[in-house]
């Protein structure tokens, strides 16, 4: 058995429009490479750190915490190194803290000989997300570790089941460099939401569902629809409104912000399409001022890897 | 082309706990008889009534409204007779109204040569249900015309989806003979949900439909649980809770209220269990001295049809 392992860590886009705080899928082309090395000495220790400034004390670091979280459950005779090289701005609304929670407790897995699944390695998982977010969810860390479009339909007991990504499904995710606090984020949301709203919400929901499992792209366009969330979050985002009509408008399926923001996604039927997006979206935010990334990915429906 | 048909116009079951207003489902084994005829005179006449005591006159009867909404649009050289053979009883909560309006339209469409498809069948039934019920829905409409599952996206533009009945799901429903008025059941139910509890609701309905696609009945169990409707609309119905326990306690995938009540609805994997579950409801109201009927009852796939 191997003592090392180099694994990728995906980013993921959490919400998905009509599926706030349930549905999440996970992205291709962006996410944090990560080792971890099985050690004669008892512990978890992060040994290096590159990319952002994350703190290297275990306990405080989300890696860490994951990685506590399984440790204490196996009590193995052996210890762990964790390298994290960070592709995933913390702070983006990509799933920066889950790729690197997901990551530890994959590559332990790994190494001791895989004694857990997929749905047990989220619940550990969940410890280290709780660190960044202050709470438990799981709607980044079950797409980063089962791929492809996820829904966590209960937290406690912990069930995800996994949704049918459509061939031809990609998405543009744009990430202006500005900073949503995720409190404010949640701050801004009502306790309260109109009936008609979240039938309205459902609707879509279960229409996505449908058009997901049936690669019915006319019906997946009609779902990606937010009446809950998107009129308050919206507003933290500048020039949120500009970059999802020029998006709509060059012919992506739907819009909506990608977790608790600040990205923006859009899903597209065909990479074409996905680039052309990408251009409209560049167009808007060009003049703006303001830093921005933008991905173009494939739905990635394999998840987190050995590289 | 014939001059006189029958069909058999089948009761359906609304909302289906966690698809408030969206979600429904056609029955087999419970339904009205009815025969449309064209006539040379020009009009829409009923003609005979039989089973309940409803209105002959064409603009106070369901069937005759959502017919005069198609003959409007067709405006054809000739016209048409109702005969009305009604099973299901106004008010039973499961789609008597909805049976009543598509019965004529769908006949009255066979008649003249198919012009319409089941999506504009849905659209002029839609105006005799609203006669009933005072508003403009589809979620029993849908079932009856389409059959299986269907969810209503969405009313206006009408979008319905055709969502796929597993095999072996069958429904039991009980109907006690005690009236709930639909204003009330409708007055009873809050303006504004906490959103948290909106989310358990989407969660349970994208994994329901989820649960429908894959057959997997252990996800449809899991899913049945309606956590915004439930609460307020089920005090209106006498033993409610029992009823649910019992057949829970018999191995019910999940109760339900069908539509906005009194009829209660499960549904079961298997016919054998359906029946046993009939067993369990019947000695829960036998003592209760409320005269009930149940219904066994295959997930109609086929909808509305000629006899």
């Amino acid at each position: 058995m191997k003592n090392e392992i180099k694994i990728f860590s995906p980013a993921t886009v959490a919400n998905v429009a009509c599926g706030f705080d349930v549905l999440g899928f996970c992205l291709d082309s962006i996410g944090d490479e990560m080792v971890i090395r099985k050690i004669d000495k008892k512990g978890i220790y992060i040994t290096k750190i590159e990319g952002f400034d994350l703190p290297f004390e275990t306990e405080l670091n989300v890696a860490g915490v994951s990685a506590l979280a399984m440790y204490e459950a196996v009590k193995p005779e052996c210890g762990f190194e964790i390298e994290i090289y960070k592709n995933i701005k913390p702070g983006s609304g990509i799933g920066s803290s889950a790729a690197s929670a997901v990551g530890s407790v994959f590559g332990m897995n790994e190494l001791l000989g895989r004694p857990y699944n997929k749905t047990e390695l989220t619940q550990f998982a969940i410890k280290g997300e709780a660190l960044a977010s202050k709470c438990e969810h799981a709607d980044n860390l079950a797409p980063a570790i089962f791929g492809g479009f996820t829904l966590v339909k209960s937290i406690s007991p912990l069930e995800i089941l996994e949704i049918p990504s459509p061939e031809d499904l990609y998405a543009t995710i744009i990430h202006p460099q500005i900073e949503v606090k995720t409190s404010e984020a949640r701050a801004i949301l009502p306790k309260e939401v109109p009936l008609q709203d979240a039938i309205s919400q459902w609707a879509n929901f279960g229409s996505l569902i449908h058009g997901l499992h049936t690669s019915d792209y006319n019906v997946i366009q009609k779902s990606l629809h937010d009446v809950i969330v998107e009129p308050y979050r919206s507003q933290l985002i500048p020039y949120y409104k500009e970059v999802k009509e020029a998006s709509l408008d060059h012919g992506a399926l739907g819009a909506g912000i990608s977790g608790s923001g600040p990205s923006i996604f859009t899903l597209s039927k065909g990479l074409e399409n996905a680039k052309s997006v990408k251009d409209a979206m560049n167009k808007v935010y060009s003049e703006t001022g303001i830093t921005f990334e933008i991905h173009v990915t494939k739905i990635n429906t394999e998840g987190i890897k050995i590289y």
